[in-house]
């Protein structure tokens, strides 16, 4: 199909260019003097992006589900309680994933569509008076909805509680889009992904670490050995891995964490907020019912958006990819059928937005949903002009 | 800036993923095997694209420019009589070139913004009585202005007048993208650039030649060596070049070409035709004039859209490009200023062409010329809409 | 540095241009049917490197201890015995991470340079009466020395004591480069890397499973998620994988499969030995042992060179890097200073090893040790004609 | 054919990772301010490498040979009468084009091998008392033979006579490798091109333009319009070009040009030198005689060498490039079966040199030419040796 398609699953994202081009270069020695370079470049990089000067960064191989096993069996011991609250696909599997290492989960299952309330943690934290929970599982932006949750507020709920549970927190496609800030939040383990605000293809996870988890990880038993953070953040300290590490990703990440620096965090944010905001104007001009429970929690990094009764949502991104070489998300587990995602993170502007929401319009307007076509895309376009500045003169 | 560019200039144009990665790749000794090879792949493909059987392909290094340069030292001599006709910049330019190679130049100026009246063609070769005109110098689609040219009348006003002038005809924004038929049209020499329609970077120019003009090129006498097309045809036979050739971009030829190929010609004719009329019903719906005089003459690959009085329409692409990452084409020579052009040829599909209709309606609107925001975009959904299959079931 | 580098460690090795290529691409949906059909391209060519009909071919994201990682939690429980054979770093590692992950290793250590013994397996299973041991360790391919280990030759020890244990291999090093057939000699599980003689960059882990080994699979009750290969098999066979997959790499891994079909693996193995006798000849002429206890189970894809008492080993691979951009492997373990590795496995040809055994001399002459200048070279050289057919006519 | 291919021809030469990777990107505006920035780089650090500071370059896409005709057509007039020295088929060739362009050549034919003699320019300009001559034809390095010609003696010579024709020279295949100085030596034009030491795919030719030649182009009549320099330096003022310029291959030029700046421009020529004189030292132990007559004159980037009566030289690339990956140099001319040519410039390091003359020594041995196998390797191997600093310590 000529011109260039549009993947608007809610990651993997596009890979800018500069990010393809960094990888597209010959394999280096993992202990040569340019690899150990590199890691002493990307890991003070990394730590900007996380907000965060004592956490400790670590890479790993792997997607965001392998992440998620890291944060888990480097500060969890076989049997060990932890709280999780399920929202969606993605917190849910956090839960499972503790599950099946061997942790005794205490799940709280909610609607999806709604986010962790923080006076739940509370609640069951304040409960808790043992204490017996070792850690808490937190999910930053669940993706198979798209709604983001308040981890401050979740922070301040468990200090509120006077609870020593480690706060674990899921931000695989929230870091590097929306806010994220990991010492002022007292988050004391993050998960990441390379391949949605990280720009990169999927093959990395990345976690950040707080001293209080370095801690507990040396107590935990847990079996690991890939998976364990201690030798790799001995290793990185000379610019080694324990293993041999994803050198050419590495590479890729260099620039990936050089893009972001050039435009600066605050207005990447300010970005995904823009085209967020424009997404959720188009879906209010369709009259579709958002999946997010409340449009305050929407997140800015993708939409979940319901069809009517009598339409089959899974047709959406068939016929988008078919048509128009426009990749959307189908709706997961409960939504399957009923709802359908468009990712809007990463390396994304705000025509491309336009082209996406038309190309949405007209895939629906082809499989007979009622919408009126056009108004969802100046719907974004006002939006999009509200925000900008007058030209001078 | 984050997200991919527009580049709707009417050429370069997007170059495809494919052909970038086949010209990433090493030199190649052009007298081996692998080189001698290509050469034999190429040159039958680009009979194709032309649709000549018997026409001869000539690849130079260059520009557009250099390959009418080609056209003209090939098959003229020094005071030979052409006849030409200016319908905006670029049939200027190839008079203009005749002129300064040293031919005796008959130039038609016509307003710009109208094509070749065959009719005109007819009235002057039928008054040469001598004949002394040797060539007919006529472009198939002006870029500065946005309209194509009727060149199988021109042929037929040609062959109507019984004058045996040759007919060179400036094809560069054409070939590749709107019907272009060298044999069926009897075109003497066409000239195409690599970055237009052939999906290329700018560095290549191909010809293509009837035996006529290469036998007219046997008595030519304008001096020429670097752009004499005899050793080229004659070292292409064993798959060779008389100059060390632009390897790479060859390579990204052959891969060009596949494309086109795979396509298929007539769809790309007919999905250029689809982008173009859906650039146009954005227009009406802003109410803003064509360059083109006449609609139906209106070019499948570039639009030029007058701005109303009081607007600097140099303004557009500016801001455009610096708000939105979307290139557009200024308005060249008396319209400077008064116009601007879209350029819509090349890898191109229709979620790009809402993509860019939206980017101009906002920088249009930023500018404070009135046009209706979203409603261009809208009028090409519903183009692009009636042109679409229902789905089954 | 100017020209090319020569990356002659035994892993990463250097990645052809059509797999870069391959690579240099937009990210996909790992949904969409582009993707699908990508991963039913590559499990069959995967099947046919790991000469395996039945075997199951499982990818993983991570290095190669990843994957012994993976290969023991799909087959074991905590407090299962395996037996164990310490002939350098990488047979100790496997036995390792048996340990940390809860197994009881029963581990023989056995001087580096030596290759597992079959007789010594023969000895150990025919004593195990019970039988207790769940699982051998076996290494194809120490890459930490320099040997091969006689696969087909522990199997039939195994056989003769009619134990059931299953055999596990690292051919972390061995696959695609040196002979490996899953089926014909019994092996349960293979575990290969990307970044040898797979010729891609690190980053994926890929194993082969055998159907007891499948079935031990599902009374294994080490803990695992993330490397559980069952939902992994089970994913596959619509073309999915149960998280999102190294989509990259995974276009990599086609095309470098495709390489591999393409020379044809006998020809890839015959070519490993041609290089792999052509370092040995010129080590012979440099009067240096090699780490190999026997020239017979000398390794063809990288070679252990001892320097003589004096001499600081490591000083090698410092100074070859750093004076002819030659990376060479650092002697691990017991062997650090006291020898170092050139690895000649993956896209390699004899002119590259002319290069690098010429930079190992000059290397060598600098460091003061005493090699006769030249020698090597021309050792191999005479080697590689004493191979070569003579011209036609 | 695994591993890396050999490219010794005198050009192309291999392209440098950084350099593919510059060009591998999307179009852009040639109108645009990113490219404006890219023309404003580039230009300055051409000068650098012509070595000239009020001497204009001025890029066109070509190859050398439309440079040479360049040179001609914007200095020269119809008639004008030219002094040509032959000494192989470049210098032959620009003779020829002079011709052929109209002018009036003088061609002075000395024996394949030879240089330019000075005091042979010399006679012939003292002797031209009217003055007649317009301009002295020299060429820098020959590459059919493997001569470099003493440009500045040349100058001295005209100087000496007091003849005020200008100097244009042919430094192709020396620019960017051997010394070479526009404004110290009084060159009026210098002609190179992209594929040499320039390190890019072929495509461009770039000149050096004095003022005098400036001047003389001014009055120059022979008809040009593509390769008229004057709108290129006019319209280059602005960050333009007259013609859509060949964008990706200056993005290239940018990038190569910074490789040699950090290398430096005195390391390039040294390591040139040090090459180069390898590679005749392992000529020398084949007891081969060079094309060139005198060893002083031989050149830095490409060797002749004659074979032995008996022998076709003509065998000698194709068995290599069959064999082993190593593209060479064919005999021209007069040569053609009796020599063949090795090319040693642009990204080119000495273990790369090592790998091609163990090649060659091959190639020749299974050809039957007898040479002694390693000996020119292990010749080669001391001189870089020779040339290379002790360890500290």
């Amino acid at each position: 199909m000529p011109g260039r398609d549009f993947l608007q699953v809610p990651g993997p994202t596009n890979i800018p260019g500069r990010v393809l081009r960094a990888m597209d270069r010959p394999a280096v020695d993992h202990r040569g003097p340019e690899f150990i370079a590199l890691t002493h470049r990307v890991l003070p990089k990394l730590r900007e992006v996380f907000r965060t000067e004592r956490g400790a960064p670590v890479i790993f191989m792997g997607s965001g589900t392998a992440g998620l096993e890291a944060a888990l069996v480097n500060t969890l011991s076989p049997g060990d309680r932890v709280l999780a609250f399920g929202i969606g696909h993605f917190s849910h599997l956090f839960a499972r994933i503790a599950t099946r290492l061997g942790c005794e989960v205490e799940l709280s299952g909610l609607p999806w569509g709604s986010v962790i309330p923080p006076d739940l943690v509370y609640d069951r934290l304040s409960a808790d008076r043992e204490p017996r929970y070792k850690a808490v599982l937190a999910i930053h932006n669940e993706t198979s909805t798209g709604v983001t949750c308040d981890i401050p507020a979740i922070r301040e709920a468990m200090d509120r509680a006077g609870h020593p549970a480690l706060l674990l927190v899921d931000t695989i496609s929230g870091l590097g889009s929306i806010d994220f800030r990991f010492d002022e939040w007292g988050v004391d383990v993050a998960v990441a992904g390379s391949q949605k605000g990280l720009l990169l293809p999927p093959g990395l996870t990345i976690l950040a670490v707080s001293d209080r988890a370095l801690r507990a990880g040396e107590a935990a038993r847990l079996p690991r050995h890939f998976f364990d953070w201690a030798p790799v953040i001995e290793f990185n300290r000379k610019g080694f891995f324990p293993f041999t590490p994803a050198t050419l990703l590495l590479f890729g990440l260099d620039e990936a964490l050089d893009l972001l620096q050039e435009e600066g965090l605050e207005q990447v944010y300010a970005r995904h907020a823009l085209l967020g905001e424009g997404v959720r104007r188009a879906v209010e001009a369709w009259s579709l019912p958002l999946v997010a429970q409340e449009r305050a929690t929407a997140s800015d990094v993708v939409t979940g958006i319901r069809l009517p009764e009598g339409h089959d949502a899974a047709r959406v991104p068939e016929l988008s990819a078919e048509r128009y070489g426009l990749s959307l998300g189908v709706g997961i587990g409960p939504l399957q059928g009923k709802a359908f995602r468009i990712g809007h993170l990463g390396s994304l502007n705000e025509l491309e937005v336009l082209a996406v929401l038309g190309g949405v319009e007209m895939t629906l307007a082809t499989l007979g949903v009622p919408v009126p076509i056009g108004e969802g895309v100046t719907a974004c376009q006002h939006w999009f002009l509200s925000r900008s500045a007058p030209v001078a003169g």
